[in-house]
């Protein structure tokens, strides 16, 4: 069905090398596009979906052939947007939440774009490959372990890959750090933080109403992800975002290519937020229906983890009380460290190197570095960043999506770090049921990341 | 022997309520002093000892009758800075390092302070407390897990208390965030961080000489701390040095005193910074002897632990890589949180309250608050703790010490806080050699920490 059903993707060591080198050598030697426009469908057009749809019509080289969502009021507006952009009307597909696979028997159709409430993701990326359509896949975590086994079995089997579509891994102090961390900078790496540290309590309730305007109601009742990414707080407790935060230190550890996590175990303080943000609502009180409704997720979760390379990764899940945004990040190795505790400035960080900085035993701040260091990938295409979501990062992620599908070259983010990154929330989730006890990260790769190289942030191409 | 044998030390909670009560009430009703000057002798008398001895000698209220130390540069060091003050001599106990048994036979000696290498300190405080010599302790983390439960039953039994000499948790922004903690500026605490991130190669290693210059020596090669604490990277793996960043936070979340530590897991990045350090200095380089020691010490360890009241806490223990000093404090709660990544200025913070701040979602900066918070204690005596170590708060461990002793009072900080605060570095020890394990924390005070109340900060007393 696919054009792509005959892509080699899962590479040995010795070709994967070779493409590796081929990305930093001129664009049209082995790099060459192999396709001029690629034939896009959106699964979940809600209003992530519709900022990925945004950067889509921006470019000459997508169609958007349809979009499927269950929510029409999701998908009209999303067709007014293709209509601003003077684009053809995709097809639509929105009979309920299985119409999707519909969708995906559309002949001649690339690749997909998953941005549907996070118990699809997997659900409908499995459908896609096994349809032929390569899927590019929005974050969050896993429902259970075993999605992740489906997901890379059928990736395997089909040949027919996913991209793991985490844009904070493009996010400009990122890749400047990635490259420092790429020039030797930081020595060899110890330990890295990680995390989502973002007050998402006037995510998580609204009052219903199209405008998302403030209130205590969710499920049913709620607006956009109130209507589903609440739940998950009522009915789990663990690290349920875990991608934001790992996906960045993962590729500075060559996670799944030379390096592998093996363990993780996960604590959960109590749950308090949520409940009093509904209390002491002025839409709420304690007399509201939803003042009965028990939250299982803990305010805060913490997930401590190994690899086999003998790095250390803390994660942190903070999204139920009042605080400044924050990724949380440090990078620490032999010669020095970076943490940032804001949105990710430039001048916002603190960076140390043994042999760079100023004076000993202080911290500079980062902006100096930030400036020399900023990856080649942002210097070119700073100019189309403009303007794209979450600082321009979003440009990035939608951009080497799909110029790895016009190029038939491998993503850079694959469905090996889609299942490890996935992994996390399932296995916290046993860890903290267990109160706090050891599990082990499967190896989906399958003794691969011993010999698979390390591709993400090398290229200035994509 | 010591008037201090019939001391009734352990109070049940109704007793314990009622000397809290006492201490904000005017100074001469009920904490009056029995004792008008403490007899003390020094049982480690190296640079940290020397600096509480320079302490002790500034006091009036003090007499510093005998000193024990194998060490006699160290002895002459200490008897020179008595001369100083124009004291008397006190007696010197130097034949090898049990002669601090000695030291304990002195008849109408009150208490000793302890500051010698860290496996010296249970065994000395052990032997003091059964001498009916009251003993302060210096921090560390214990050799075995057994050392904690000998000195609660020591206590316990002999009725001889000891007091945790933790100074940072009299350190002024810690006092002031706890000031804040007490008076429920950030709600419910949910989530604590703390630890020991301190470059200390350069105390782990140096050239031997009584100046301490630069060098890569250490054992008995080496002076001052390098003689012994670099032994304990070369054998152990853990969380050496856990109170000064536990210490302050179990102050906030009153464990031991309605709640208590129930679990921890550790996890260590593989070592690499000592060795890095002796191969790379101009005085070693890689023929140098100590190039092939094995450092088991992992560069960063990492442990999460958790409370029965719900909060969590993650201590990080990084000192073999070169960083800016932080002993990398976040206090969360409800409703706001605190962040120092400094050295405890009070302008050098992040701080963020849901119904104090500014603008919603930005940090601001510590400053007002740290002003505003100021502890009461430290407006006190801001001008004694002036030219104090450690920016003065060693000031205010000493003081309480004394005060205490003078008062028969108890200790703020007691054996069941030093148990089970060095209890994390063989519990640590344990997880990371069992590959990240949870480990259950013992209950030190088989459950009196149900009622006990809480003492530490109440006071503006001393």
């Amino acid at each position: 069905m696919s054009t792509y059903s005959r892509r080699q993707f899962i590479r040995d060591a010795a070709v994967t090398g070779a493409a590796i080198s081929a990305i930093n050598t001129p664009l049209k030697v082995l790099a060459a596009e192999k396709k001029q426009v690629v034939r896009l469908g959106m699964i979940g057009v809600g209003l992530r979906g519709q900022s990925h749809l945004d950067q889509m019509l921006k470019r000459t080289d997508v169609e958007i052939v349809a979009m499927a969502d269950p929510d029409k009021g999701m998908i009209a507006m999303a067709q007014k947007l293709v209509a601003q952009y003077n684009k053809k009307a995709p097809l639509e597909f929105t009979n309920g939440p299985h119409d999707y696979q519909n969708l995906l028997k559309i002949d001649g159709m690339d690749a997909v774009l998953i941005a549907s409430p996070w118990e699809w993701h997997i659900e409908q990326a499995f459908a896609a490959v096994n349809a032929g359509k390569m899927a590019g896949v929005e974050v969050c975590g896993a429902i259970k372990l075993q999605d992740c086994w489906d997901i890379v079995q059928a990736v395997e089997k089909t040949k027919v890959p996913v991209m793991m579509m985490e844009n904070v891994c493009y996010r400009r102090d990122v890749m400047a750090v990635l490259n420092m961390v790429q020039q030797g900078l930081f020595g060899e790496l110890l330990h890295l933080q990680g995390g989502y540290e973002h007050d998402l309590r006037e995510v998580l309730f609204n009052d219903g109403t199209p405008q998302g305007g403030p209130g205590v109601e969710f499920g049913d009742k709620g607006f956009s992800e109130a209507k589903w990414r609440t739940n998950h707080y009522v009915n789990r407790n663990g690290e349920l975002y875990p991608t934001h935060g790992l996906g960045p230190v993962a590729t500075m550890i060559d996670l799944n290519r030379g390096n592998r996590l093996t363990t993780l175990s996960s604590v959960s303080t109590k749950s308090l937020g949520l409940h009093r943000f509904i209390v002491n609502n002025p839409k709420g009180g304690p007399n509201h229906p939803n003042a009965k409704v028990k939250f299982k997720e803990g305010d805060i979760v913490t997930t401590q983890m190994q690899t086999t390379n003998g790095e250390t990764i803390v994660l942190t899940h903070d999204t139920s009380s009042p605080r400044p945004y924050n990724l949380g990040f440090r990078v620490q190795g032999t010669n020095g460290l970076w943490i940032d505790n804001h949105a990710g400035g430039f001048s916002e960080g603190l960076i140390y190197f043994e042999d760079k900085s100023l004076k000993k035993h202080e911290w500079e701040n980062t902006k100096a570095y930030m400036e020399q260091y900023d990856h080649p990938l942002w210097k070119r295409f700073e100019k189309d960043a403009e303007g794209a979501g979450h600082g321009g990062m979003d440009f990035f992620v939608d951009n080497a999506f799909i110029e790895c599908i016009k190029r038939d070259a491998a993503f850079p983010l694959d469905v090996y770090d889609l299942a490890t990154w996935y992994s996390i929330t399932p296995l916290s989730e046993k860890s903290i049921a267990e109160g706090g006890t050891l599990q082990h990260i499967p190896d989906f790769t399958n003794g691969k990341w011993q010999t698979r190289k390390p591709v993400f942030g090398r290229s200035s191409e994509y």
